[in-house]
């Protein structure tokens, strides 16, 4: 199985790295955006084909190692293939 | 509209993010894990209201900036809110 994951950070939580991207737009030319924020995004292949299983596992990677879940929230897609 | 923006590594191109959090669950006992791809997931406001002229705009930005093209794939999605 396939797993997608998505680490963003909760609401309001300070993004400095989406401060920065957003002034370097903004210096670029794009005034048109109100605000930016950064995530991750994490590509897992696994070796375990049954979904619940491989979803289980991914959440338990999620909070172990992936994501830091005093500030942030994860998503996690598992798909075939 | 808001814009999600998926930035990933081309295929073939090394991945040392990836490898390191790979190590790192393996040290942990995740050992059903094949592979790990890091990428980065951003999220924008932006004024344009207009859908086609929204991705247009920010496919933009992802040429000049949130994507370095020699190495990296982008995928955009726009939506309402």
């Amino acid at each position: 199985m396939k797993a997608k994951v998505h680490v963003t950070l909760k609401p309001g939580v300070l993004d400095p790295q989406g401060r920065a991207v957003l002034h370097a737009l903004e210096a670029l030319g794009f005034g048109g955006v109100d605000g930016v924020r950064q995530g991750k995004f994490i590509e897992l292949d696994l070796k375990e084909s049954d979904p619940k299983k491989a979803e289980a596992e991914v959440e338990d990677m999620c909070k172990k190692l992936l994501a830091n879940t005093v500030i942030e929230d994860y998503r996690v897609d598992i798909s075939e293939g």
